[in-house]
């Protein structure tokens, strides 16, 4: 998915947010945005906006030299995932649909994402997960899901946020986890979880744990390591969690399914329902999955 | 007032809203907002937002060729005023205190405009009217603005949006007219009032209309006309309505009384109020009062 003009000012916002978050120096602050305007202004609109998005997060990192300035809010959340954890793996049990009730509880765990809001507070957190099984879902696409994860040999699923993978668990759970290889980032960006937070997570306790070797906000595949790219060339089914890996992933042909929140109004347009919609959906590029069946 | 770096991401916003309003193309959206970003990065954060607001949108009308984008949305609003002008009227007369429900119904009408919200909908301005009297106000300061009314022997009151300028009518209604002088711009910004505005929303009829001879949207004076600025000089007390003319003009030594809403975060917190507030608040600068006193 390519950016558009309405993410122009959008980076500007979160660049905003994100060293505010990293230091109290308004020099600093507006140093950031003085160059984060002059880079935007020539940025490339072919590419997807998590390219940009690590680039902006990337000058943050240096210019305050903090290589993880999330990394506080990355554990609180994985900490307070692990504390509703239990409950949370009640719900699915006692659901009618154990398989779309986990769907539905890990894509409400996909809105712990700072790169949108940077002001996420714990309410709207537990909001979303309030209102999770209420939700609509395109019913054949969750039974195609289905279907694809009892087929598969291989599958791989690319995590988002801390905190939210604690929520995949809930999905890992129903899976074939011999099958699966989970990914999580190389290095820090935003609240992206990397390996030290699949750690706290416990995930690396039941599944095979890989990094991409990259930290942009989704998956650039070309700027991801050899190991993580045979693995995702290799896969039958890749599940991609979160709008940054929809945002560069969505043209790639292989068998993709997205599941996230349209937290924007490009990507909800893009898609064309409202901000705040629960989304799963496959590729829109499905010449892989053609070839290979 | 200065601007803040709250004040760049806003400029793009801005710039989007009015040239999308302006033109379809999207060549010439992506055109204006490269060139924004580049303004924006090399702008003067010590002058007031509107400074930097003016040059975004004489850069849209150049860019477009439209020398004056929002004429329609101004004789609409003018007319759609116009509508409610009897029954406002009413309300101001049937009030315990005219003086206090007209300068409520001034401030509301400071709600038509399109430099904050590009969006703004019909329905919004009718909720804004409709809960205007139960706003609250500062009453020494509304009872100081009455006083100074009454003592003057000469008032400027800065106008400031088409539409806008018919709620004025209700309390210019109550003033000594002969020794009013109502301002508008002197050539099209946004949807600010100008002279064609002053004629259609019926003001010339009533009271002496100047225009200040600059198009910045609020009033930068080194950039107004001799004729306004002698205007400026001599008069006893100065109505500014806006947050574009608070923002130009509370650090001028002047006689000054701001009516306005704060419609954006910045300007709410450098008064320290809720975004949405209605204002009627005296100059921070009251040196030359003291002096004339």
């Amino acid at each position: 998915m390519k950016s558009t003009v309405d993410c122009m000012p959008c980076f500007l916002r979160q660049a905003l947010e994100a060293v505010r978050m990293t230091t109290d120096d308004p020099a600093l602050h507006e140093e950031t945005i003085r160059r984060v305007l002059k880079m935007t202004a020539e940025m490339d609109l072919n590419v997807p906006p998590p390219v940009m998005g690590r680039r902006v997060h990337q000058l943050i990192r240096e210019l305050t030299e903090t290589p993880d300035p999330y990394q506080k809010i990355k554990r609180q959340y994985n900490q307070l995932a692990l504390q509703w954890f239990n409950e949370l793996q009640l719900r699915v049990r006692m659901a009618d649909d154990p398989f779309r009730a986990a769907v539905l509880l890990a894509i409400a765990g996909n809105i712990i994402d700072f790169g949108v809001d940077g002001a996420l507070c714990m309410q709207k957190v537990q909001d979303t997960i309030d209102q999770a099984l209420d939700q609509p879902l395109d019913r054949s696409t969750l039974e195609r899901l289905g279907q694809e994860i009892h087929n598969a040999r291989s599958i791989l699923y690319l995590g988002d946020n801390a905190g939210e993978i604690v929520f995949d668990r809930l999905l890992l759970e129903l899976m074939p986890l011999e099958k699966v290889v989970f990914v999580v980032k190389g290095s820090p960006i935003i609240n992206d979880a990397t390996m030290e937070d699949a750690v706290q997570a416990g995930l690396t306790e039941i599944v095979r744990v890989i990094d991409n070797g990259s930290n942009a906000p989704g998956t650039v595949l070309e700027e991801c390591s050899p190991v993580f790219r045979a693995a995702f060339e290799s896969a039958d089914l890749i599940i991609a969690k979160g709008q940054g890996n929809f945002e560069t992933l969505n043209e790639t042909a292989a068998n993709l399914f997205f599941l996230f929140q349209a937290k924007c109004p490009v990507v909800a347009g893009h898609i064309g329902k409202p901000v705040g919609t629960f989304v799963l959906r496959r590729s829109d590029c499905l010449e892989r999955i053609v070839k290979t069946k």
